[in-house]
């Protein structure tokens, strides 16, 4: 009897210890559980190839993923459900990362030299697009196993030509422009092991695009000469038309300190914000007639120009030596309302999903600025490594990002 | 040596079964864990009191929650992190289903009569629009306690007027009408504990209200005249505007089978799509000059008229007894391009945030028929009991819904 008890105990004792390691391990689980993912995102640190994983619901952050290779210059497309991140890197990197394991998934080097990437419309495709050899790769999502492989055209130096620009449409489709052969193009995927490709001449050197918020329209800026591209992609037998012939570096050109990001314009109310090209002015476009309809002076030379979700506000940041100042213009106004310092090196700004917060990165202080957009004042600053780019995740169900 | 060796045994033995049940938990932890929640949705069984939880990647239904009151008629919003619905009943319920645990959070019986709610810029309030008392009542997302109680001004017949056509805008503010009372109202809750109203003289008897996507416009049908009344929030001091003058039931009024949802307007390429009512067509809107450009003739009185997500396709169906039938219009050509009989008594409709399906509800055949856009071919159906209404989680980083 006295040894059936004893028995009992050491059991008991053994399983309490066991037990205690098991609940231990399943309210540790249970911590993280159950998290969600609509005020997830993702910041890059550019100098040391990692990404933390942060939340704007209360601005923290959650964690940090390492060994993404060349982030100098890295853009970052999110899956369909938010779960994962993939980030493309300069090196032609392909990573997948885990936002709630807050760990690495998956990664491949895809090519030598790369600029960014998209998603299909169905998300089961991540396509990246490359400058050597230049052309657009299709992966698929689930496994970054390669899908559909699509040299592009040979350009003027007798290669396939450097793609840039890759925005994905409705439809499995993605457009993009050939910077050294003058076109832009648009490949259907939705069979993809037979891509269907459709390329139309372009103005010189087509640098950058991106597709206004409907998927519609694709515009892409030019290097080689003035004014812009527009393919109307529910029309694409059209042809490319070219708009705001006064748009690029005229006839004395200044400078260009950085290229502007196209990607970053802004379309707030029917209008399109443009950084000028080598000017202190961001252009006003009317979206449907493709008209200028103003410019507005600002601080120096503008990187981007980003509209608050609303679209009561553009914020914008510039290139080096005044990347330290951010301006915000009043759309109803037409006219800068405040500039700020936020710190020093501001490479990105995002917003909130629905505008309260702008998040801010300040390479030269190692942190984020959050601001609140209401009273531009700042909330909160974060620690970050050299950030740049700040990717959060609602990106996932809009069209073009 | 013995008895320790039994004694270790079956301390090995009850732990072992102990490790068991342990790891059991765990893997059954592990296994919903890891559920990201940007491809969530949440659809209504009116009938049941009950809502399934759904997921879009793979057209799943993950669960269902039970116990929340009268759903005959029920919207619903979301946090900001897509963690959770809040449902919104006839009943005057206000309920918080947790979309990973799948279960019900709480739950609160906020008035006597309510036809909806709105969510907070920030995602910190719950509104909810009440008819029995009329007015508006804010609720902390976290703990649903009441943190604001804002009574309407007294209507015609001398008591608080019945608030319909609630709508979240940028700022903490939130847009809404008076049935009784003729007017349009925005509350500012930035300062819950000193709610900020201010009202504005519409039309008779507006019913019903919507936001443009940028939260600029607040709109609302009238019920006892013709045309629309408009507000521009950006500088609300100039006024209602009432516009579309022939927009309404007009000379030789048609009956009225089933008011049209105005919160189904569509808005695309600059365009807006209205529910004629009573008649049997859809009324084009420019956005810009908010005047008439096009009349569609469609198979019925339209309840719901959607865009997809993209702006090329309208979809639209209709009052009984058509409302087995569902109309595309193709907005290029500004006709309808395909009839769909996609069951008996389509009560709504939901596009995935980019646009590739579309989800429809068929109360009669207590079923979801889930289709393809770019084909218009069915793609799956999925059991429910008498299904209503359709959302998706991307609404959680939307204006206006």
């Amino acid at each position: 009897m006295n040894r059936i008890v004893r028995g009992l105990i050491r059991t008991l004792l053994g399983c309490g210890l066991f037990g205690m390691l098991a609940s231990g391990a399943l309210a540790e689980k249970a911590e993280t559980v159950w998290r969600a993912s609509g005020d997830l995102g993702v910041v890059i640190e550019r100098a040391s190839g990692s990404v933390l994983i942060v939340e704007h619901s209360h601005q923290q952050i959650l964690g940090r993923v390492d060994g993404l290779g060349d982030l100098s210059h890295a853009s970052v497309v999110f899956s369909r459900d938010q779960h994962y991140a993939y980030v493309f890197g300069r090196d032609g990197g392909l990573s997948k990362v885990d936002l709630l394991r807050r760990q690495l998934s998956k990664r491949i080097v895809q090519s030598g030299n790369a600029i960014g990437g998209a998603i299909s419309q169905d998300g089961r495709l991540v396509v990246a697009q490359n400058y050597e050899p230049g052309g657009i790769k299709a992966f698929d999502a689930e496994t970054l196993a390669l899908v559909a492989d699509v040299l592009s055209p040979v350009g003027a130096n007798g290669k396939p030509a450097k793609v840039v620009g890759l925005a994905d449409l409705p439809g499995q489709r993605f457009a993009y422009a050939l910077f050294d052969a003058d076109a832009l193009c648009v490949t259907d995927l939705s069979k993809p092991a037979v891509p269907d490709t459709h390329c139309y001449r372009a103005g010189r050197q087509p640098y950058d695009g991106l597709v206004t918020p409907d998927g519609r329209y694709y515009l892409a800026g030019l290097f080689g000469e003035d004014g812009l591209a527009l393919l109307d992609t529910w029309q694409p037998e059209r042809g490319v038309q070219r708009i705001l012939a006064g748009y690029g570096r005229g006839e004395a050109p200044l400078p260009v300190y950085k290229m502007p990001h196209l990607r970053g314009w802004a379309m707030a109310n029917g209008q399109l914000y443009l950084p000028a090209i080598g000017r202190h002015e961001v252009l006003v476009v009317d979206a449907r007639t493709w008209q200028e309809t103003a410019r507005i002076a600002v601080a120096s030379q503008p990187v981007f120009v980003m509209a608050r979700p609303d679209g009561r506000e553009i914020w914008v940041n510039f290139a080096f030596p005044d990347n330290g100042t951010v301006q915000v213009i009043d759309t109803l106004k037409q006219t800068v309302s405040d500039t700020l310092s936020p710190g020093r090196a501001i490479l990105h700004l995002e917003f909130t999903p629905r505008g309260e917060q702008v998040w801010l990165s300040s390479r030269d202080d190692n942190r984020l600025s959050i601001y609140r957009t209401a009273t531009h004042e700042l909330l909160k600053t974060l620690p970050a490594e050299s950030p740049s780019g700040i990717f959060f995740t609602t990106r996932a169900g809009r069209i073009g990002f």
